[in-house]
Order: structure tokens, then C-alpha cells, then sequence
């Protein structure tokens, strides 16, 4: 068996090491003759999993008490409508800040259940320019949202399509807002150390740094527990959620198990600051390599980089289809970017070792010399 | 290592060589050098698994082309509200079958939406006593739901926490009413024969009869695919999703998979009627080890008795405990009743071989003869 370097967006590659244990556990967990997939979601052993998981969760994250965390379903699309049927009881609109396809579509889905304010928008992210693809000033929000009456301002902290990530500036905002911050990380939770009190809410789908495509993470202000309008289902309202301990309906199980095997591999490593130290290393690497080339360009700004997803062109389109199928021959798989930017996109979330980052740049000075 | 028989009524047993197939290729699916855990959803590689999944599912229950098959999130829990989202555009209320805790719950969610008419209801089937553990006389139903202008008719095919199970009454009545049957078959889909063009809307849960929880099956009529009303979320439109091929947001991919192994596995022992064959022999020797047994009393009237989830008493209450511990000994575990009826439930579904059945009452007998 030989495994490949994955660079998908996600569902994204995952530790070695746990899915190795995966396998070992998966028709016997621990000497108790079954699968975890076979468990009850109430049963003393698949308790002992989930509690574990959500505990090793919060630890990873310093979830303070006046926190929840929830474990649900949908990913973050589902999110898009299931927080806005959770927030808006007395309001009728809620800000939002637009950087990329994400956010976008965000805001679009809000439109269902209330007014979309956009307060601040980086124009046109998916012309994939330099001065479309950035984090605009941040310092406005506070006059653009304070007194008017907003039920939450919403972000994507990582634009997984045109890379462009955030590096704290609603956060250091967030105390002097009138209203909680939402913000969707999906595609960066774990990625980074966090001061989770400035947050009401933060969500993500768990197939880039967390696990199985399937679950969704909910970090949630207890505060905000109780503002579900009416029509909210109950399977997705995060009080109903919340007081049965996420297993108001079933949850998906295994995932949630396959996450916590994850969350332990982290808590090895070092847990979150060696993620953010990783991530730190890797990107630079890519971005370096990219920037020192005559054939790759990166079209984000370089302060707004993401560290998870790189997208990058070849200055000549004729030889993307070249570099990708050799690539593919070298084991590095998955590069091609999203199909609304074009390009490449080399995804290098905690499961990516340096080695694998390290293999790509090897191939892509390479292919440089040889190909362009 | 020793497996055990496992009677959860859900997250529940799956077939053990296709949990040996999940661990040979959770590493390396077919030599592609990555699990299917890390597969973009949009890879060549995951759309064959996902189509060849869809297209046995068709196949094992005769799906029609008038019929679409969903695969969503959130349970049969979720689909309470997900539901009527979708199928009240036009209409103000639904009718409603209520035959146990399951099918309640699913009225009370309803009402978020719109005005839930019972038209037919066993009293009090949580008393769980033979005079309320049956499935009414469904004739009148034409009476009372013809005229009414119902968006739809909903009950639940088997009740897991009563054992009571409905035997074609419903479909057999569906061409003389005038609007679609909606079913929750989420604890016996896959083990009897149905003529889906009778249904407007059948789903289940996976969690009994498919595969892990955390993926939601969903056969509907084309026709039914654009009736949601304005506030139903995107990710959970019927209509966008199937537009989308089920891949509106990132669906519950390696859920999918496993369901894929299990319809595969199903497809080799013959399929849906060596299932209905199977769901008969089990069913009838855990009821007649029951009936002729002192000790042992299953309160459902026995036309109405489910062939997946058995509930049965012990004469001395005294005794259930002992019975459970005893059972554990045997490698015969989770047969604790839920807890709002008591008493014991042995759960056997499709992946449950007749042998684990016969292991359960071999021990059942022992038990009456020397401890009862």
C-alpha cells in the first residue's frame, strides 16, 4: 500500500495514525465485540466516546463554561438557515461581512428568515485578483453595525475557494460590537489559538480539519441558547440540542468518534498552538515557493493568506492539465482548484504533514525547470 | 476476538464482512492510496461510489423513474420537521396515523408548520397492553382524509419502542385517497417487498436497516419536489437537492459508503425478499419462544407484531436485571426495553443472522428453567 499526499478542500486527508486505529477498532472497540458504528448513542461505551470527544474538544479550544459545545448535522450550508432560525427571535435583521463564495452564499441564505445587511464586502472575491481577494479594514465595522438593532454579525474567518483567511480582526473587535460575532470556521477550527468568550458563535463542518464529512461543530454563548424563532426544527435548535447533550435525535456516531480520534492525535502533537505552528510553516513554504517563481502566482493579498487553502495559476494555462496528471504521478492528488476560480488549489489542513508540503514544493520547482 | 449479538434497536448491528471490508480499505480504497473518509465528494473516485450506492438502493426496492432517491442528514428526527417544509406549500394541514411514541412525535412537530389532524390513533400505546399495541382498522381512513384537503397522509410503518408494525394496510389503500402517503420507515425499510409508486414520500434513518447513523434515505415522487414552503433551508429542499444529486452540501460521505456495503452484501443473499424471508423465521421464533414460555409476555396483538423490534416482559420484574446480566454473559447484549415502556426488546434487523436469534432464545429458554 502506498497512500498519496491529499490536497482536497475537503473532505480532506486525515492523521495516518487514525485511521490505522479506525481499522484496528472496527469490528471489535476495545474487547466489546462490536463496532462503534453498531453502538447505541445511549449505551455506557459510546457515552464514554462521545463525552471524551467533546471534552477533549473544549480543552483543544479553552471552551470557557459560559460556552456550549453541540455536535450536529448539515455542515455549514445547512448552518447558513439553521443560525438565523436559531438567532432571530426578536430581530429582524443581522450584519454580514462578504470576503468569498462563502460568506456569500451566507448572506443569501439569511435572506429567507430576515434583512441581510451587508456591512462590508472585499467588492468582487471571485475575480480572483489582488484586489478582489483580501480582508478589507475591519475598523468601520463598529459604526456600520453598533445601535442598529443587529441580531449578530456573521463572518467566514477562512474563504476556502479564493483562500483568503482572517487573522483576528473581528476578534479584536468583537468587546466593543453591540452585537454577539458569528463566524464560520469551518475550514480553519484547530487551526489556531482563539479567545472563545469573543465569540457567540462558531461554527463548522468537520471534513477539512476535524474529521468525517457528516458532523458539524457548534461552539455556542449559553446566552444565545433561547432565540430560536418558531419555526425552528427541533432537531437544529441549539437549546434543544443543548439540553439533551446533543442527542436530541441520534447523532452521527461514528464520525463524532472518528473526530475524537482525531482531537486525541492533536492533543499528542500539541494540540492547538503546534497546529498554528504547522500551519504557520507549511504555508509559508507553498508561498514562498509560489512567490520565488516566474510560473505560479498566488492572486491573494500576501497579509491575507490563508494558512489551509493555497490557490494558485500558472502563467500558462496550457500547461495546467500537464501539471496536474504529473503530479498526480508523483502522488500528489487533488490539486485542481474550485471549478468558479480555476487553477490550482493545494489544501494543507493539520493532517498534512510538512512532508507533504515539502513534496509538493520539491515537485513544483521541478516541474518549473522542466516543463515551463 | 469474540463478537457479540448485538440487539440495539439502532445505531444497531451491521453485517460483519462489511465491516471487515470497511477496515481492509480504510487506508487504501482499491489502490487509490487514501480512505474514503478523505475523498472530495466531487472526486471521480467517490462519484462511482456514490452512484453504484443510489442505483443498488434503486434496484433492492424496484425504485420507479417517477421516484427520486435523496440522501440527506439530520434522521428521521430532522425529517419531523424537514417534512412538512417541504410539502405544505398550498395546503394548511396534514393527516396523521398515530400508532406509538414515534409517529406522536412526528404530529407534534408538524404543528410548528400547520394544523396536524389525527385521523386515526390506538389510544395509548404507551400503556403498552395488548388493547393498545395494535395497528387500527385503516378503512375509515378514506372517509376521513378524502375532501380535506390534506397535503398529505403520514404514519410510521413500525413503531420501535411498541413493536407494532403495519403489514401493507396503508399501501394497499393509497390509490383511493386523495393525497400522497408519507412513511417513516426508518427501522424497516429494506426488509419486506413495497410498491413505491403507492408513496408520495418514504424515509428512514440508517441507523436499523442501512448503515451508520448520520445518512437519511428518502424516496419521493418527482412531482412532490416543488411544493416547500419559503422558510425551508436550501440544504434541506427536496427540490435542490435533488437537483443537485444529492451533493447540494457535502453529504455524509463515508455513511454513504458503508450503506453501499451493506446494499451489496444485502444484493449477494438475495436481496429485499431473502430479507422478508429472513425478518419472518427470526421473528416468528422469538414470538413463539415468547407465547410458549411462562415467564416471558409480549403485550402487541399478534397481527401487529413488528418483525424488527420485539418487546417482551418478564412475569417477575424482579427478575430483569438478572436477565440482562446473564444475557451479557452469553455475548447477548443492549436487549434493555426503552425506558418510557420497560421490560426487554430485542431488535433484530436485516444484519441480525437467524443464528443470533437462536442464540437468544436458547439462553431465554435456560433462563425460565432455572432461575424463573
Amino acid at each position: 500500500m502506498s497512500r498519496v499526499w491529499n490536497f482536497s478542500a475537503g473532505p480532506a486527508a486525515l492523521p495516518e495514525s487514525v485511521l490505522r486505529r479506525a481499522a484496528e477498532e472496527m469490528l471489535d472497540w476495545q474487547g466489546k465485540g462490536l463496532s462503534v458504528m453498531e453502538m447505541s448513542h445511549r449505551s455506557p461505551e459510546y457515552t464514554r466516546i462521545f463525552e471524551k470527544t467533546r471534552d477533549d474538544f473544549r480543552k483543544l479550544l479553552n471552551v470557557p463554561d459560559t460556552h456550549d459545545v453541540l455536535f450536529m448535522q448539515g455542515g455549514a450550508v445547512g448552518m447558513n438557515a439553521i443560525v438565523p432560525m436559531n438567532l432571530l427571535q426578536g430581530f429582524e435583521q443581522a450584519a454580514f461581512v462578504n470576503t468569498g463564495a462563502w460568506s456569500k452564499k451566507t448572506t443569501k441564505e439569511f435572506s429567507k428568515y430576515g434583512l441581510a445587511r451587508v456591512v462590508l464586502d472585499n467588492a468582487n472575491a471571485l475575480a480572483n485578483t489582488a484586489a478582489a481577494c483580501y480582508v478589507p479594514e475591519c475598523a468601520s465595522l463598529l459604526d456600520r453595525v453598533n445601535g442598529q438593532q443587529m441580531a449578530y454579525l456573521h463572518y467566514c474567518d477562512n474563504e476556502t475557494i479564493s483562500g483568503v483567511e482572517f487573522n483576528g480582526q473581528i476578534e479584536a473587535l468583537a468587546g466593543q460590537l453591540d452585537c454577539p460575532v458569528v463566524a464560520d470556521m469551518s475550514s480553519n477550527i484547530l487551526s489556531k489559538t482563539l479567545d472563545v468568550t469573543q465569540y457567540g458563535l462558531i461554527y463548522g463542518g468537520a471534513q477539512k480539519n476535524v474529521g468525517p464529512a457528516g458532523v458539524t461543530i457548534v461552539i455556542i454563548d449559553k446566552a444565545l441558547l433561547n432565540r430560536a424563532l418558531s419555526i425552528c426544527p427541533s432537531a437544529f435548535a441549539f437549546g434543544t440540542v443543548a439540553e439533551n447533550g446533543s442527542m436530541y435525535n441520534t447523532p452521527p456516531t461514528y464520525s463524532i468518534y472518528i473526530a475524537g480520534l482525531v482531537f486525541e492525535w492533536l492533543i499528542e502533537k500539541g494540540g492547538v498552538p503546534w497546529a498554528q505552528a504547522q500551519a504557520q510553516e507549511k504555508s509559508a513554504l507553498l508561498y514562498d515557493t509560489i512567490d520565488n517563481s516566474d510560473l505560479y502566482n498566488c492572486p491573494v493579498r500576501r497579509q491575507d493568506r490563508s494558512r489551509m487553502n493555497v490557490p494558485f495559476t500558472l502563467a500558462d494555462e496550457a500547461l495546467n492539465s500537464s501539471f496536474l496528471s504529473k503530479a498526480a504521478e508523483h502522488g500528489l492528488v487533488q490539486l485542481k482548484g474550485h471549478k468558479s476560480v480555476g487553477g490550482m488549489r493545494a489544501s494543507i489542513y493539520n493532517a498534512m504533514p510538512l512532508e507533504g508540503v515539502k513534496a509538493l514544493v520539491d515537485f513544483m520547482r521541478d516541474f518549473e525547470k522542466t516543463e515551463a
